[in-house]
């Protein structure tokens, strides 16, 4: 069922003031789901406010999990999605993990497609700029026990965004303690829960003042995430050979859709040895001290790729080379590589196009 | 500001048969806070639905934390609660670890005080009956970008509720593995966040099939809480002396306010030694096999005291000595004691008498 707007909001004009998630798109997409009933029709509406009563399960156990895409429009004005299923899969798997329940990827990804066809203006059509989506999955049980929830709700909501770097790549300093866990064995990490972000942002606030961008995270001393993006290092490995290192996926790490696209272009590349394994802090120091690093960079949707200039651990900054002056050589050509197939440049079929 | 119901909402009969929280008292608390006028002013209004923006912080990032307390009704019809500063300041403490702002617990609990005023006749005056208190601090910024929540929100609503035991204790029979786990160091265990419990459930489902209870859970090999409650353990130690035992207050176990006092009045009867200290699941099997477990219980608001009959570990179950038939000795001793504060029956500097 599709209610389109009869009052539109206002566009934010295209410019690097551009807030992120300031400003949200005309329509939203919402999808209920009851234990008796099953799934209701999608409804495409006007965006307004929910009416949540307050002993629902997402205001009383924090029982919801999120997504994070963007939309992007090229020169003939098709709207784009990159790896969009991954997505609608990785939410699937998140609301699993937290009882909610089950729905097929693709139908949820078509009515996303109707949600940005009525939506299309909003989809930036300028160099750097996206529509940013955020599809959510709630537990909307009406009663406060812990349990399974009876009720849930599956919505999206839309806002423009600008250029994650709008002077060009700005590295960024991590700060790296052991007092500080974003994830652990047999815990949610490998899963997109506001839970998982919620508990960052004091440690983001605790870094800034010391000057400082974003927590590397470690699990005991293995190297994890880095801020809310999965962590590349490019480096001389022990044995002389140059890597492509990242963590695995072993249960406590997110599988970013940005990190698997980089891990297959790379592995296509054939040009290096790229590894999913286990790394030590220890094992990042000994690579810095013997001038074996070549570069580290963060990866995720927001970003795309984030340059590393520097490292903290144990007392002491660790410098991060960077080739090109504000990022590693492989660190841009991912990103010139990811930025042209998000935004059809390069044809790939990694690009949904809508229309 | 008070505004009183005027359509009353069903009371429930107060009978075996009363599910939790399924009945919601006539009226809320409410109180807002935003970053630019600070706190609002509290809000007793009836019952009713949220008008919630879909890009606020409790819906994309998880930002919530809550209490769990009860109110009981005494011969004299005097509301009584127990020790209800203590959960007013662990909320702020859950709070302060979300970046929400800080309140005054003493000012929290006197606006609680009113509420009940308001909805005395649903405190239940009945033997194992009381008026479950939720109090709520969501964080309430319109935006979704991730960071210190510019909007936040305080509310209670409370649900009358039936005894735990209604036909005597039901001991329980705890599972545990060492691939999942509730907590870690680093991370939020010791908070009150709704994401703690959200992670339980799928647990609590996968043993429920195996004809257990609650998870035991660990830290590596540490034994830290059962389901949602602290754990404690009496037995004769290594060196033959009798013992009461739970893990301390390391960052990742819950400071429960039944924990505490539990502690408290063990440690006052002066009778054996009170011990807040690590123990593995090899100390617990070992003292078993051994014919030292004399008994275990969790504890916490909801259960007061809950035995405990068995535990499984590494394809094995190890019975725990229930010497008075359905729970331990100390276990009855300690329910008998704190139900008697609770309903007032004994007169106790932590019975908080509201009118």
């Amino acid at each position: 069922m599709i209610e389109k707007t009869k009052t539109p909001r206002v566009k934010p004009e295209l410019n690097d003031k551009l807030p992120f998630g300031r400003y949200l798109a005309d329509h939203l997409l919402e999808i209920n789901w009851t234990a008796e009933a099953g799934w209701d029709l999608p409804r495409i509406k006007p965006y307004g406010p929910f009416i949540m009563d307050p002993s629902t399960s997402v205001l009383n156990f924090a029982i919801e999990c999120f997504e994070g895409m963007k939309a992007y429009k090229n020169a003939k004005s098709e709207v784009l999605l990159f790896r969009p299923l991954r997505n609608m899969e990785r939410m699937r798997s998140s609301g699993k993990a937290l009882c909610l329940p089950d729905y097929d990827p693709e139908e949820f990804l078509l009515c996303i497609v109707e949600l940005l066809k009525l939506d299309r203006d909003w989809v930036p059509q300028k160099e750097g700029f996206s529509l940013y989506l955020r599809p959510t999955f709630i537990g909307d049980s009406d009663m406060f026990e812990l349990g399974r929830p009876q009720a849930a709700k599956l919505f999206v909501i839309n806002s423009p965004v600008g250029p994650y770097y709008p002077t060009g790549f700005k590295p960024v300093a991590l700060y790296c303690d052991n007092t500080a866990a974003r994830a652990y064995p047999g815990g949610m990490g490998h899963y997109k829960l506001g839970g998982n972000y919620a508990a960052g942002i004091k440690h983001s606030e605790r870094i800034a003042k010391l000057g400082y961008q974003q927590m590397l995270w470690l699990i005991d001393d293995n190297v994890t995430e880095v801020g809310t993006m999965n962590f590349f290092v490019r480096w001389r490995n022990e044995n002389g050979v140059e890597e492509l290192i990242t963590a695995p996926l072993d249960g406590t790490i997110l599988p970013g859709v940005t990190r698997e696209s980089i891990l297959s272009l790379v592995r296509g590349w054939g040009e290096i040895l790229v590894s999913e394994k286990k790394f030590s802090i220890t094992d990042l120091v000994k690579a810095s001290e013997e001038r074996r690093l070549i570069e580290c960079f963060g990866c995720g949707t927001a970003a795309v790729v984030s340059p590393v200039e520097k490292f903290f651990y144990n007392g002491k900054d660790y410098t991060v080379p960077l080739a090109l002056g504000n990022s590693g050589e492989l660190t841009k050509r991912l990103w010139d590589k990811l930025i042209a197939i998000q935004y059809g440049i390069t044809k790939h079929p990694w690009c949904y196009v809508i229309d």
